[in-house]
């Protein structure tokens, strides 16, 4: 280990302490505590670079840590290494607002990101609920309630400055709109989870604050008048900014939460961005759609705090769910189908939890076909535990049947990693070839989204 | 060269007849002839798989070949080898619209794809104005007048089977919307111009035909009012399907080409997607503009037969102005950059024209920050073909000095080869890294994107 050399490149910004150690080797999912040997906080991309050559000259697992959200253990260590904690490096180094772009230290959390804007009347508009960091986000490839508008991190970031395992430090990208001039090595690096190289610095497209913004919630009568009215929804074209699903289950635990009287029966939660008519133009289109489909009326969110309500709600519904059962051991899930199969994909996952017996609510963004079942089996009983994994295979093998994917936004980390051969095929294979392209030594997050070697 | 193996497997689809070989050597560009070996067509992608193994039995390169009418020499085989023409693999294989979604084989044009689509109330909307391939339009990642609203083939292109240089048939992506399951091959392989595999299928977004669409043009008494106005229409967030401009010699040269009887000054195309009202927002928000900047009255053209003469006459432009040069051996050039930057990197480019006195018409997508200078030095005088060269490399000089790129949307191939260590450095050696990675032997349209070897 360069242990040595670290410390004298990094002084106390270097730590083997327990609680350190301790601190980055756990995660908000449940896997069991996997530490790092060290954790370093740098400040600058030269100091990272020196952390990634000394960690190649000695062959140390590298691990990225951006603020420990992430739901797969992305950023666990299960072969030890260093964790190079990017919350030090949290400025926002440019905003150009004519361009509606800002540079960004992968630190910055979204936001913090939102708030230095705000000024601008620009915002960033990707969302995955947790206050991540960009560069987690990217690593990641979030997505989240604004991905049905706004696309997913693939489609936010510009540019990069990666650092790559032999300490080389590159560019991708540009700060012009669109480029055609060889590999797309941003997209390349976007969904990587910390195995190709660790970004640095982040372009961001922005953009502008809509004119007039409205949200509203509904109730239906049952889940499968809620899905279909998601499905005619995205399919008549409506721009929508955000349309959410939630089952009478989720209902249940919000009101627990935050003691709202909802009636306990599935809702929509939707938004609308544009001019002031366009958004009247919109809201009236789904209207007509939802009372087709026999939901009831809106209630209206129009003023900035009661949409904040609103969606802080909506980002709570992982908590609220847990505290309403505190003793279970959480499994959660992410399959994403297309949108014309996403009834089938629902109903059937709901009917599999309800027949289970085990606590499963559903929430999702069904704009983009993907939704999550939280499964909660408790957890001082094995045999539930097995039983809830079993409904989670079942969920992405459903995926898979329908053409879909195993994970619409949380990503591999080490808790998909066992349904990458039934999604990819060979091209996990190439993803393996990819990876031994960059990182010959295999010291970038290893046991995560490659084929352990 | 395994040419008994080919004559064996494809019987008449394949050959190396003078003409046959001739005609897959040339481009649009003025590139001079590089003719394969040999010419395929295959029908299916287990050919396409059989035709790679072979090669790579036999270390012979591999060239895809589209529609030809890319600007970069991307097609042409200056180390001879197989070229795999797709023109026989032109079936639509699905349409899903209640997906917004198409599989189509590699040598389907847009054209055919969009009027296949007419009866769905469906369109694929990037338009790089030539009836190019969808393979090729993906491999080159192209873009066109409508990418300002609906972005470029990376962005709607959702999976894709390739072939592998040692014949191994893989599938990226997935049909649902988003995933966030491992490296995003989809998007390697867009804009890898046939340098790391073939595709066989690709399965793109489509769009719902807009309920509303409306087209004009507009003058402009000079170059910088009507480039002003670009820039102040994408900063106010005005939704533009398409905002080209074309300048003076351009009008001119559509003029004699088309017996058209335009103004001899700067103009705006535009079109508005939406509602009804939302495209009468967007036009009246617009119309605002030109006005503030000195630009004069739009001329409609509502009807769809108006607007298709309107955007011929744009996607003529290039011959239309190489007519009036009929001596000229033309250099297309391509960059793009920050929108905050296109003033400069316009008015810049246009002095330079002027001054070096050969005739070089400005037009592009601009909403983008992308323009193209046609350059048309004498094809008998060499100091002309020098001077206009060296203008060529003043403009890719500007675009990287402004934070842009040498190319937005034509691709590399042979004629952009000498750009990519300035714009990408140290990046531009992973791409090398990547390329051996999936074609170690380096069969895959050698000559091209990556440092030759």
């Amino acid at each position: 280990m360069p242990f040595d050399a670290l410390r004298a490149l990094l002084g106390p910004r270097f730590s083997t302490g327990a609680s350190d150690r301790a601190l980055h080797g756990r995660s908000e999912a449940h896997f069991p505590e996997m530490a790092p040997d060290a954790v370093v906080w740098p400040e600058t991309t030269k100091e990272v670079s020196q952390i990634l050559r000394l960690c190649t000259a000695h062959r140390v697992p590298v691990i990225g840590w951006g603020t420990g959200t992430s739901l797969e253990g992305h950023a666990l260590a299960p072969h030890g290494g260093v964790c190079v904690d990017f919350s030090r490096m949290n400025r926002v180094l440019h905003v150009a607002p004519e361009d509606m772009r800002a540079t960004v230290q992968p630190g910055v959390t979204r936001e913090a990101l939102n708030t230095e804007l705000r000024a601008t009347g620009l915002f960033f508009p990707v969302d995955p609920g947790a206050n991540a960091s960009l560069g987690g986000m990217a690593a990641t490839r979030a997505s989240g309630t604004t991905a049905v508008r706004y696309g997913t991190m693939r489609a936010n970031v510009l540019a990069l400055e990666v650092v790559l395992a032999d300490g080389r430090i590159i560019r991708t990208g540009s700060a012009a709109p669109k480029s055609s001039t060889g590999y797309d090595l941003t997209a390349l690096f976007i969904g990587s989870e910390g195995t190709l190289g660790l970004m640095t610095e982040l372009t961001l497209r922005l953009q502008g604050q809509p004119e007039a913004i409205t949200a509203a919630i509904c109730a239906f009568p049952d889940m499968g008048s809620a899905v279909e009215t998601v499905i005619a929804t995205i399919q008549s074209g409506i721009p929508m900014a955000r349309i959410e699903f939630i089952d009478a289950a989720n209902v249940r635990a919000f009101n627990a939460w935050s003691g709202t009287g909802m009636q306990e029966c599935p809702h929509l939660m939707v938004e609308f961005h544009g001019s002031a008519t366009g958004v009247r133009e919109q809201a009236a289109s789904f209207g007509e759609i939802v009372t087709e489909m026999g939901g009831g009326a809106f209630q209206w969110a129009d003023r900035p705090e009661d949409r904040g309500r609103l969606w802080k709600m909506r980002h709570d519904g992982y908590y609220a769910a847990r505290a309403l059962h505190p003793d279970a051991h959480p499994i959660t899930t992410d399959i994403c189908v297309p949108i014309s199969r996403l009834a089938e994909a629902v109903e059937e996952t709901a009917r599999d939890i309800a027949d289970s017996g085990i606590p499963g609510p559903i929430l999702g963004h069904v704009g983009d076909g993907n939704f999550h079942a939280l499964l909660l089996p408790h957890r001082d009983r094995p045999d539930e535990i097995a039983r809830a994994k079993a409904l989670a295979n079942a969920m992405a093998e459903r995926a898979l049947r329908l053409g879909g994917t195993v994970s619409g936004e949380h990503g591999i980390g080490m808790g998909k990693l066992g349904y990458m051969e039934a999604e990819h095929g060979l091209a996990w294979d190439v993803m393996g070839s990819v990876k031994a392209a960059l990182d010959p030594l295999g010291i970038m997050n290893p046991g995560k989204l490659v084929r352990p070697v």
